[in-house]
């Protein structure tokens, strides 16, 4: 049995004594129970991991010794950033919450013609920071030593992704393109840009023509909030990620 | 705008006068307020799709006439059956209804030693009829003709899957094991069989080893309920299907 994981952004060498963020403090000492000497492991969410100790857990906060370096599960070869259209309620929680897991490199959320958010909007509800949390609590949970970063939102026309960009489009908007061969990305990056509940409008549609390759996956219609999770699993399969 | 969608498992050639089924009488009548004269689109759950119009929709039901076939979405290439460990509380229900939008040809729920319940306890909840509703459900969403068969829930070591069959295993149950070539299977059938939230025992992992091929998709954790919409969507680009 594996210890338990915490975010520890300020960890940098063995020997360190670093003081947890309040939401992994309290992680550590109200639902895990754990206190001074009990072992743990930490990652500094940019892909370092470290075996550790809890060396006080008070009403100050929660700090832990840091201790020797251990091997952090690998990133996926191609680095993506995945561009989504801000999903309603709570479904961009759950694209947030699979896109660490399945392993993309960032998350880039898009104010859309049909996306119900502005960006003044999003920023008042302060759903970013909400994502920013998910991200952590994902990573913690499928064992990756790197956080994502959510980047500030954009809209559709002001956002420059890395190339090559894959557009996901729906069945039915554009005809006849699929996944193809779609080699590994020579410069081990790329991005997925996915639609809202309504998907894109033409005019949209025509933008990203010019930015990227539109592509369907097949014939059925996917859930919005489960179209990042397909698309990526099966870009990785197709670049030999599995 | 096409028509709104209803599945009629009577439903066989133009002209009959089919009765819908209860619960999808009660969604043309009081979600979508539709009336007689109106036109829809009904499904037989078998891959055949027609234009009609209700006919009456009164106390003692909804009956439409069918009238056209039209062209119904493409099924998968690969026929597959999806074994699934039975997941706890409402996790099982969201696979099988991404299951049916992904594109399974048939379900089988699967009891294993980390399985909560047993088959005579899914009986006596009447599980299956709950996961056949939700196939009917999802496949109304995601534009299927077909309504994936939803199997008798068997357990491991009783179970016989159509050839090829994937064992999906979580990272480090096993080493080295990838999706590799996977080329696409030859008699167009293939079976993907996955556990539950604590995995395979060891004893089940040997069983299951003498049944079909172990892979990992990559070094990341996944939730057991998103482990099927990964696995699909991996094995579906591979086989070209996107």
């Amino acid at each position: 049995m594996s210890h338990p994981r915490f975010f520890a952004p300020s960890a940098s060498a063995p020997g360190d004594l670093v003081t947890l963020p309040d939401d992994e403090a309290e992680h550590l000492t109200r639902v895990l129970r754990l206190a001074p000497g009990d072992r743990v492991r930490v990652f500094d969410g940019r892909g370092a991991e470290f075996e550790s100790v809890v060396e006080a857990a008070d009403k100050s906060g929660v700090r832990v010794r840091i201790g020797v370096p251990i091997a952090s599960v690998r990133e996926a070869r191609v680095a993506v950033t995945l561009a989504q259209a801000v999903l309603k309620g709570d479904k961009m929680d759950a694209v947030v919450r699979d896109a660490v897991m399945i392993g993309v490199a960032e998350i880039q959320p898009i104010v859309s013609a049909r996306t119900e958010s502005s960006t003044a909007a999003l920023e008042r509800g302060r759903r970013r920071e909400r994502w920013e949390r998910i991200a952590v609590s994902s990573a913690k949970q499928c064992g990756r030593a790197v956080v994502p970063p959510i980047l500030e939102p954009k809209r559709l026309e002001d956002v420059a992704l890395p190339s090559p960009v894959f557009v996901l489009v729906e069945p039915g908007a554009v005809s006849g393109l699929s996944l193809g061969e779609s080699e590994m990305p020579a410069g081990g990056r790329a991005s997925v840009l996915i639609g809202p509940e309504g998907g894109w409008t033409s005019e949209e549609l025509d933008h990203a023509a010019t930015i990227g390759r539109l592509l369907t996956l097949g014939g059925r219609t996917l859930r919005a909030d489960a179209m990042a999770l397909v698309a990526l699993a099966a870009l990785f399969a197709r670049w030999r990620e599995y």
